[in-house]
C-alpha cells in the first residue's frame, strides 16, 4: 500500500493530519504538483480526474477523494474516532465536516484558484469576480464556527475530528488566498492556535 | 421525529429517495423554498445555514447535511447498503458519492444558480460567466460516466448506491439549468433511464 502525495496542497495534507492522529503509517510517493505532473499518465491512470492523494492498494486497486480515504482507514481502525462513534455522532460529525467543506474550504480554494497569478494554468478559466465573491462567504462561517467554538472545544463536539483536520487546512490557506481571519473571533483564534499546537499539525 | 422537506429541491429530494430506497418512512413538513420559507426563523433556529433537508429528533436534536441525515439512517438500518458495506465498498461509494457531488451535481446547480433568471435573490452576486464555465465541467464529467458504466451496471459498483442517487437528481437537475444530455452518451443514458424506472425515482 502506498499514498502519491501532493506536498503542501491542502486534500493531500489533509489525509497526511488524519494518519498522524491515527498513528497510521502509509508510505508517500511525492508527486509535484508544481510541476503538474499529478496530469501525468501515471496519475491519471490511477484518478482519471487527476487530484491527489489516490491511495494504492498493492494488488493495484486505488482509491482517490481525500474523505474516502479517511473513510478506508476510519472503518479498519475505528479508534481514536475521527468520524464519530455512534450514529447520532457518525452523522454530526459528517455534517460538520460537510459545511466546513462547502462554506469554509470551498469558499478559500475558490479565491485561490480563481485570483492567484500562479493558478492560471490550473483553473482555466480564472473568473476573479467568482474568487472576490468567495472571500465573504468564508468570512461569514467563520463568524458561525466563533459563535459555535464558545460552546465547545472542537468543531463537531468534546472530540477532535476530521472537520477539524478539514477546518485547520481551509484555516491555513486563506494566507495564500489572502483572506484575514477577523481579529475578534477570539473563540476561532483560541481553537485554531489549539490546532497548531496538535503534532499532526506538521505532517 | 420528522424531516424539514424543500420539495422539488435537488438535496431534499436526495434525502426522500435514499429514504424510499430503505423503505424508512419519515414524516414530511413542507417549507416553501419558493417563498424563501428556508430563510425564516423557525429554518434558521434549526439550521444556521438556512438549508434543507433538516432532521428533527423528538427531542429538538437537529441534524442538516444530506449525506449526514443520510449517514445516521445507514448506521442504524444498514440492510440495503447505500454507502457500502465492508471498508473498501464503503470508501468507493464515498469516492463516487465524492466525484459525482464535487463534479456533477455542483457544476450543474452553479450553472443553474448563476444564469437562471429566478435565482437573482438566491445567489448574490450572480455571475453569469461562471455559470457557463460549470457546462461543460457537468458535460465532461458524464463522458467519463459514460465510460465507467460500460464496465458495470451502477455507478460505485454491482449495486445501486447513495451516488446513484446523487447522479440521478444532477441528471434530472440538468434540464433547468440547460444542460443537454450528449445523444452518444449511451451507457449513461441506459443508466438514466433504468434510475427512472426505479419506484423511489417518484419521492
Amino acid at each position: 500500500m502506498k499514498i502519491y502525495d501532493g506536498g503542501k496542497a491542502p486534500n493531500p495534507r489533509r489525509v497526511r493530519i488524519y494518519l498522524a492522529e491515527k498513528g497510521i503509517e502509509v508510505p508517500l510517493e511525492p508527486v509535484d504538483m508544481g510541476a503538474l505532473e499529478h496530469k501525468s499518465d501515471k496519475i491519471t491512470r490511477r484518478n482519471p480526474l487527476q487530484r491527489l492523494p489516490v491511495l494504492e492498494f498493492d494488488d493495484g486497486t486505488t482509491l482517490s477523494e481525500t474523505v474516502a480515504i479517511c473513510r478506508y482507514f476510519e472503518e479498519l481502525h475505528p479508534e481514536p474516532p475521527l468520524m464519530g462513534a455512534d450514529a447520532l455522532d457518525k452523522a454530526t460529525v459528517e455534517m460538520w465536516q460537510r459545511r466546513v467543506e462547502l462554506h469554509f474550504l470551498t469558499p478559500v480554494a475558490h479565491a485561490f484558484r480563481h485570483i492567484h497569478p500562479a493558478m492560471k494554468e490550473w483553473e482555466i478559466p480564472q473568473i476573479a469576480d467568482w474568487g472576490e465573491a468567495n472571500k465573504p462567504k468564508a468570512i461569514e462561517f467563520i463568524r458561525l464556527l466563533d459563535e459555535e467554538l464558545a460552546k465547545r472545544e472542537f468543531i463537531a463536539g468534546d472530540r477532535f475530528t476530521i472537520a477539524d483536520i478539514t477546518a485547520t487546512v481551509a484555516t491555513d490557506f486563506m494566507k495564500p488566498a489572502r483572506i484575514s481571519i477577523p481579529e475578534d473571533a477570539t473563540n476561532f483564534i483560541r481553537w485554531y492556535e489549539a490546532m497548531k499546537a496538535r503534532p499532526s499539525y506538521g505532517a
